[in-house]
């Protein structure tokens, strides 16, 4: 279960400190050219040491494409060798191959947290699960798994741009502040940093430009994958669309997207209080979403816990961690919505016939 | 995509005004004793006309079992044909067909809205996906189609229960009052109606039972498939686990599940915060959800809108409708989280080797 | 495991002796015309009873379309309820769920064989794999099964025809003999009823019409899910394609399928050693297998056996079976082609963007 | 489509020349001890460049694991880093990532076959499919593509053989020869070498120590999914199981596997006719399949062609290439089978409950 989508599809590996995080996409449509180095800078922005409010943890997080992309000469229309020089690759319609390296792993700092079960992490129950974890730096649960989905979610959103489709994210609420200016949340951040707490949030997510008819009824419903593909983000606890939980307290004829013909012709909503989708399928407007972030559980305060033989011990969480994940989130849940979007789209032309 | 889960699978089939709504559940475990009246009261549950508060069509929905399943003595331990006088059936380990006839489809109601697209309903995105649709009673798109889910849900909930294993879920907000009492559900209810309008709530879903060690991580996690199986229920916008979006609002050292080891040397948080899940996979406390679930867009007032060629027309939803959904949708929400839950535990099964 | 392809998916249901057999199809295209008079008649040609050299059960067999499809005129273009008068029905895009009863199970005939594992029959395996069966007519590996796929393939086979593909199967060996004329087939058939015996023979079946570059490399070749479908028929021991198991006595040189180009300037292979597949991907040339049915495992004569206990008994299967299961299979093996090039269009359909 | 097998699942990636091939294997049950240099012999098996009757290519091959996998001490059972060093691994039940580079990729070798359409290879439809196509050793249709196939097969004959499960293949046809000795094999493949021509053949493989019940009815039979696995190899052209084609021309009465109990009071069959599978489950006998390998289309002689332009062309595989498969796809039929099985297995483990 470690694959998501059904045509554009990602099947991610990696632990925290094993050799690499990675994977592989299939369904990749085929002689799409792709910026190189646009695909490194989402990797970037989601990549640690960047600024004083994330950890400090430093790695290149260079991308290695192994397989399903030529280099692509744009003035010549020429593909030939994917070499470090390439600017622009071309797609195959093979797997796209994958992975960055885990260069700066530490595992010694994660000796002591061997068999400790660290409070809201995952370390409990992955071992109730498989009986066996790696503990390094969270293991497979670690927010270092995001790699593979910022990559795939990348070159998906390349090829939704060509659609005039885009997604965007941003913080909407951080700790208890609602639309926080960017000093506010690095205040807040910084706050939570000195206090040797965390803090949570919530991130909203928009996507522009997605045309009327896209999405599946009944069990492939565009929310319901798009609300999967938010709850598969680590730190996600909730995801609610369009008026969300807000809009129940509302009464049926408040809540009507009443429809109009727009200058265009293009029947369309005056208002937009289903966040873009009805019936599980888009009808036009604005995709609307907001995802509840918790606050990092890794804090750097002494707690009390309990080891795996059941004895009380406390974990003191020393290390590199982020205050607060929200600003290294953003660029997952765009890709995880990119992934969702393009997904969507090319079951919807399976269809055609 | 109308099938739902991996392992335990149900796919889906059915117009509301088709001949049947019904489905296949595949990966049914073989040899389970089944009380088929059980079933058949979960179908009642969802069903409409039962109180002042729901739709009054009135439909037998009699559950008709095509395969899968035998007659099954408990005395004698003897299988045997399937008829309608038996109590009990036994699993096959084949797929489980079944359905139920649309019987008291009333079609000529709905010829005025053959080409008018319902506000906030899925007529006009179905027409933009498959540029056709059956106007009939919302067609694929009705709350019908839920029959299969409870169908499969109550087989799952049987299944659970041998193991221990219970899922319940209550009304628990509606219109904006929290925690209403039966006597408050109903006013509110019923103020909704004769204000030809209606209401939308929260309900929560609550899986007690659980062992610790059920989900896959990163793209298989319990809660984003629970996720996913609320989000693909009709009239739901929204839905979170354990503290949700109100707990972005508190810090990390608040929301720690802290453990401990109980008097049966069992380890446990202290409090569930995280709504009995971490990384994806339970922790052996109750799961915890809620869900938002939209004021029922089909209301008894006149409401401007336009019809498929694009011309502004009126709409006058006279025919049986529910002011508020929440009731009938708390057996679908059941139905969804066992077949989730079971699902997970056979993948869990099938990675013992 | 009771389903098949990947977009255009048939989920099968059904015991032999179960209140019906039947399936779903998801991933039906939208908007297309079905003479539905066509589909019955394909199951008729599965039907037993129908001339000497087949088995005397006979059923009504009469298709039920459950959903998923409307009524239609075609002198009108209109959609409307799909009721027994209608010629014609237009899909809605969604599921199509369908069934036929099995009206004629005389389960009082097979009693005897309740804990009898008749020899090559699946009794055996099925108590190994499940340790519960359905005795009466062979339960879930009754060829009765067969009906789903017919239905499921027949619609297939008129999406197919709009595009110029079409879909036939013959009988190119009989016991021993090959390209048998019609009286000689009659003729080893009727032997092998006198002997109280049967046997098996070798199906072709040819796909014309289809375009080059349909089929997926590495785990989708068309090849192999067409061999997969015909593996899954409950007869057939073996499967090849072009020269298949001859070809390997060749050399290269005098296999190779040289390119020329045609009069209307298209590549194509002067020969078609390959049988019409490259690679996993077709080329244009037509599709050509070769299917291996064993001989009939039930005859009519006295054999030795064992029952579930472990003694030795004698089984006679005095009931109604076919001496020669080839002609029945052959509308089978055209009906999971038909659904396999489909599903295979339908995926290479998805991955244009 | 780059994906097999339902639990256990290889997901695989890589063309010929580009930077690596691999793949990710999902499914991995947890907690297993891995022989680290079987792994890589496993490789080596398949590996051309190691005697005169194989290509000249030489690549160190050398198997990296990414992910899923740690160090192990079997002596100690202690679990930690992997590195080059560790002669044993231990599995984590996450996905186990690996790749082999592709070393000696001498690309320009093919350079003058950018445009052109080698006969019976899949340059010319993989143009058809994907409309463009890496030229260099046969991009992604090359046999260096069952490297991730003989990666995922060696572990899962790791896991296999704990449960005294074990798959082997042999050359049983090679030209027109059947049982060849070894030093009939080679003096055919020198032969084929010296006439610069290719022979093909039949390798069969025999399943042993597989206990009765495994398999799936109906669209996930035993025999379908090894016969899927088998065509999904690049130069299979036909597969047939037990008596396969031969068995057409016998009566039922002949080919019937008659049950006996045997001296350890189990059921089991005197004759082996079905190939150790009775409607797509395993009977407790040995599997036994043949595959039909065609003869290497790549033959060191000039032939007469067609370019992408469709100008006639001649082609002369100078390169590095085997006059007959068969030696090197043992391993990879033997891998395909291991998977196949143990996946099998799994998905019978899924449906304990």
């Amino acid at each position: 279960m470690n694959s998501f989508g059904n045509i554009y599809r990602l099947t991610s590996f990696g632990e925290s400190h094993g050799r690499a995080v990675g994977g592989v996409i299939d369904g990749m449509p085929p002689r799409k050219v792709i910026d190189l180095r646009q695909l490194q800078s989402q990797l970037d922005r989601r990549r640690p040491g960047r600024s004083p409010l994330t950890s400090a943890r430093i790695e290149a997080d260079r991308l290695q494409i192994l397989s399903g992309v030529m280099g692509y000469d744009v003035l010549t229309g020429e593909a030939g060798p994917l070499t470090d020089e390439c600017r622009h690759g071309i797609t195959l319609g093979t797997p796209v191959g994958f992975m960055v390296e885990n260069s700066d792993a530490r595992s010694g700092d994660y000796e002591a947290l061997r068999h400790v079960y660290r409070p809201s992490h995952a370390d409990f129950t992955y071992d109730a699960r498989y009986r066996i974890r790696d503990w390094r730096g969270g293991g497979r649960a670690s927010g270092r798994e995001t790699v593979s989905r910022v990559v795939a979610g990348a070159f998906a959103g390349q090829l939704l741009q060509e659609k005039g489709v885009a997604v965007s994210a941003r913080i909407c609420r951080v700790g208890g502040i609602d639309n926080p200016s960017a000093e506010e949340l690095e205040r807040v951040i910084m706050n939570a940093r000195l206090d040797a707490d965390s803090v949570g949030g919530v991130a909203e997510c928009v996507i522009t430009g997605l045309d009327a008819g896209v999405g599946e009824p009944v069990f492939g419903k565009l929310h319901q994958m798009l609300g999967s593909a938010m709850l598969s983000i680590g730190a996600v606890k909730g995801v609610e669309f369009g008026m969300g939980f807000e809009g129940v307290s509302h009464s049926g004829s408040e809540m009507a997207d009443l429809f109009t013909v727009d200058e265009d012709g293009r029947i369309r909503t005056v208002t937009n209080n289903s966040g873009g989708i009805q019936g599980g399928i888009s009808n036009g407007r604005d995709v609307v979403m907001r995802i509840a972030v918790k606050p990092t559980p890794t804090i750097t305060r002494e707690m009390p816990t309990v080891d795996d033989a059941g004895h009380q011990v406390t974990v003191n969480a020393r290390g590199r961690h982020d205050p607060c994940i929200l600003p290294r989130v953003l660029p997952v849940v765009e890709a995880m919505a990119a992934m969702t979007v393009l997904d969507a789209i090319l079951m919807r032309n399976a269809s055609e016939f």
